[in-house]
């Protein structure tokens, strides 16, 4: 089957996900400097969601990149990826309109955690058809970084309750944890 | 002729059709969690589209990686299917934001009546394109999945005037019935 | 160069274009049929809008399908067609909410007329690379159906202002002489 | 690594900017030409954003034409490029409802700078992986357009605070320099 087809839907998604949340930066009617000031939580939050889409479509690119075969199973676990990545521009808009405000903070944390668990689900999907020898089996490896992700946001959930920024703090860590690109496999494959 | 460009084409339109469902997903203002409960109705229709979105995708991709020719009328067949389906997101935020009412109800089971029924015809152009005798047309053979949907849509759409859940309920049992992708296709093409 | 992407961006604004005419669709707030009544113009608009974009998007395809060759001048003289075609939705919009009125009807007729022309001389430029012997050049021959279509909106926009429905009815009279896709390069290819 | 898929996804990004600008051309509710009066400065800026984006299209076109190679390094540069542009339509829409006032002028010409420097840096990431007796390196040359463009914005943006017009017209005076595409790498490919 042609993968070219399923990359090329998944781009059209990522990219009209990106485009839309920039719709949430409402143009102010005033036109001095200081009309920006009430937007810079919602540009704060469109950064963050930005660098996310970005290591989503990224890492999204090279796990392509490396699979050979697509089957029923990996379009509808690709579908469920797109799912929760459906819903990063409503909670970001919530989070940012209210100040990263704690229910909002906590929500964008269960959506982030329901994309990773979602991601890693994609990735076992495309490793159970390639096989445990696999170039991509073994790129990936032990897959410390998407299977520690997904505990982050279960951890920063609660904490959102108790202060904010923690929960904060902790997507910012985990996106820069991922700004990496997943050298495992690019330089595997390039031998 | 080039049915890349086919494909390419039917992905973007597919793929915005989604992305903009949900922006029926309007950002509350509060930011407690009580403020997420009037959107519950939106999301759940949200979710059913999604699926059939994602039902309509698969199968469409599985029908053009068999299709080997594209002519005029197949380009149109296509245009004609994605007219239909770009009426999803309007009757999914009116059926969602009137509690899945009656007439909105009905209405929606009309526009996946009228997808349903163009699916075929673009199916039907390219098996007469393909030939009686193409893998395309043994594999897809009578078709018993195709024929039904339109069948228990046009059921559903009065029964949304006796009891509006009885509508929705089959509407949801047609997208679980497609879930399973079309396997007639896959498994001929993989001999 | 690569005329692959030239389609895909193509593609990917006419599939946008398309989608957001349906945004003018407003969901209604009551749940009974009579609400969908005012939407009727509207509604009328957008398919008459979605047919010509399909037609641009089905004799893009066949013209660029035709073409062998790309450079910097063909990719500006495709910006410039995708400008006026950008301009559809606004005009789609006005005149649906304004029911047919004289004005919006007019500017309609307008910007059809700046798209047509941006055709043909997209069409000029790709048959300027290829050559006036190529296949390409023969298949489009004397091109009266192009010629002619810029020459009915120019007089329709005058007489929108005597009767809307002259100008109306001039406009679906170009998209019907136009359904019939391009067979010219079509046979002619086939060979 | 796969080059398409950068191309499509910036394709996307690109196409949807352009469409999502026209969405700022909100529909007027009286029908005469009047009421189009008060949208000439915005359909001005959104006419020098196309063309903008246009220009960034074009020689992303052939910049990645040209690239042989593609790293993470550079997927994330693209991805810092598709940031900038993607806050044009913002900056473009409070330009133009403002009637080109002195700020939103100048926050306008730092978009444009921000951009501009992604793109130097997309550039000669692209030529560091290349080397710089590649083909690419030869054809970009000294490129002293690509130099020249943010120092006229630097100079621009702080003009806007003493003439808006002087800004304006620097930046239309860029946009015309670059409407001719990047013919270097044109022409040095084409041998």
């Amino acid at each position: 089957m042609n993968k070219g087809r399923l990359e090329a839907f998944s781009d059209g998604v990522m990219a009209i996900l990106i485009t839309i949340m920039v719709l949430e930066l409402k143009i102010p009617h005033a036109a001095d400097v200081h009309a920006l000031a009430p937007l810079a939580p919602i540009f704060l939050t469109y950064v963050l969601s930005y660098v996310y889409l970005g290591i989503y479509w990224t890492n999204h690119h090279h796990l392509l990149h490396a699979a050979t075969r697509i089957d029923g199973r990996i379009l509808w676990a690709n579908l469920h990826l797109l799912f929760w990545l459906s819903l990063v521009p409503f909670v970001t808009g919530w989070m940012g309109e209210n100040h990263f405000a704690a229910t909002p903070t906590a929500v964008y944390g269960a959506v982030l955690l329901a994309a990773g668990i979602a991601y890693v689900l994609l990735q076992a999907a495309i490793i159970a058809d390639e096989g445990p020898r696999s170039k991509l089996a073994i790129a990936i490896g032990r897959d410390l970084k998407g299977k520690i992700s997904p505990v982050i946001y279960a951890v920063a959930i609660p904490l959102a309750f108790v202060r904010e920024w923690i929960a904060d703090a902790l997507y910012v860590a985990v996106a820069l944890m991922w700004l990496v690109p997943d050298r495992r496999i690019e330089s595997r494959f390039r031998d």
